[in-house]
């Protein structure tokens, strides 16, 4: 069935802590890892138009995996994008707006494709544009998802922590995903190996805090500025940890309020992308 | 971390047509096949107490896959269980009760279990008991889940239909699992797999419906008064199908309550089980 449009909420993602997988095959590339999902997210709209084109909040611009994700189901939408969280900072925006892209393009325009394809629609456009390796499956899932292994529907495989709480979250601005993940992983790698170890243990959301803090220190990826954040939290009786990747913390409870800082609040996601 | 109660909701699951997959490892047993979950469901409170039990909408009962939840969790809560939905009529509430024990205890008891794992113990438990074969993956997933190959996580394969509509049932009673899947199934697999070839050429909530009545005829389940129903729906421009295994009825779109059936309208669950 087509449609004249379609809105789609895809949830943030933040991820806690990752390793890099490279392969040809961009769906079997990916990240190993975990995160959370959350309440708040990104509203995608689809709708057939005379002139194709892309606006996020309000402001005309291009999102190198979306290209990739119109040419794969050959259509030229007007695609209208509202974000609940900060572009760049570690939510995986580009990730939630191409798996909403693909979503909505199925809806209007009748592909007739099944989820799982349009999931690796999406993942590879976004392992292809060098935005982001996990976050789409993440979305895709939703709850607090754990990527066991790297990888699009039918290639990587996902578990997940059984359990919701607040999230609270703070952002000071953006980190280049592309200029990390371009560089050398090998430091990265080791740690995020390390801490998925640790969580598989004890799959709970208090682990992945643990785990995620120890990985921003070992991966060297926390900034002085944030490790100050992490450790206002921890003297405040609280713990957060940071948001890979982007200059963002994101804990559990209270902990950030508490020690002074302007925090959004929301819910984890209960279930992952949804047509609205 | 433990917590005193937990109350957890379960979609109920509808299944439109399937085929059976025996193994000797009940993880890697299950069904292929399609349906709908639903925003109607089941709610199951788990909570500490001196004496373990069972109600179900206020009745004292026992569920077989339920106990063996418990014994694999090594627990004995109290357990009350309230069911938007008919019992024993197509609509996987036992699945929805075992995997709503499973997640409840883990978190009563802090059994630090991932949410794959609580699936297994689920899954395990009603494929062991013989009460069902793929309404614990699906209750899981939500939305539209297609089971692309049976058994539990790890073991199966899952997809899902990218499309959410209004949909209306009508039950008229119970039919028994058991009864069925004890008995010869080569005609059920047969237009099971057939079922599962033609939705997967195009993944919609249509061809499930057009999918899923040939497999009621054909599969010999259907009987007379359901396909009374089903003629009576199309007769109103409308289109049904039967629950898999129950005396039920389900559409997409008002072809039900247009043929002056008095029919239970819900959304479809949007995201699979999930703490409330």
């Amino acid at each position: 069935m087509s449609r004249g449009s379609a809105r789609v909420f895809v949830p943030a993602h933040v991820t806690g802590f990752f390793s890099v997988h490279r392969a040809s095959n961009p769906l079997a590339a990916g990240s190993r890892g975990a995160g959370v999902t959350l309440a708040d997210g990104v509203h995608v709209a689809v709708r057939r138009a005379d002139e194709g084109g892309l606006t996020v909040d309000g402001e005309a611009t291009t999102v190198a995996p979306v290209e990739r994700v119109l040419d794969a189901l050959d259509a030229s939408p007007r695609i209208e994008v509202e974000s609940d969280v900060p572009i760049g900072a570690g939510f995986g925006v580009s990730g939630a707006i191409a798996l909403g892209t693909a979503i909505g393009v199925n809806h209007v325009y009748g592909r007739d494709r099944s989820e799982n394809d349009l999931v690796r629609i999406a993942h590879r456009a976004e392992v292809s544009a060098g935005t982001g390796l996990g976050d789409v499956v993440a979305q895709h899932r939703g709850g607090a998802p754990i990527r066991l292994e790297p990888g699009a529907p039918g290639y990587g495989q996902l578990d997940g922590i059984p359990d919701r709480r607040v999230v609270e979250y703070v952002s000071f601005g953006e980190l280049s995903t592309a200029a990390v993940l371009g560089g050398d992983t090998e430091q990265i790698n080791q740690a995020g190996e390390a801490a998925l170890e640790v969580l598989q243990a004890r799959p709970t959301l208090d682990h992945l805090v643990v785990a995620s803090r120890r990985f921003a220190r070992e991966s060297g990826l926390a900034t002085e500025s944030i490790r100050g954040v992490l450790a206002d939290a921890e003297a405040a009786g609280g713990s957060a940890t940071m948001a890979m990747l982007g200059r963002t913390v994101f804990g559990f409870g209270t902990g950030l309020s508490d020690a002074g800082y302007e925090v959004t609040r929301c819910e984890m996601a209960s279930g992952g992308v949804q047509v609205e």
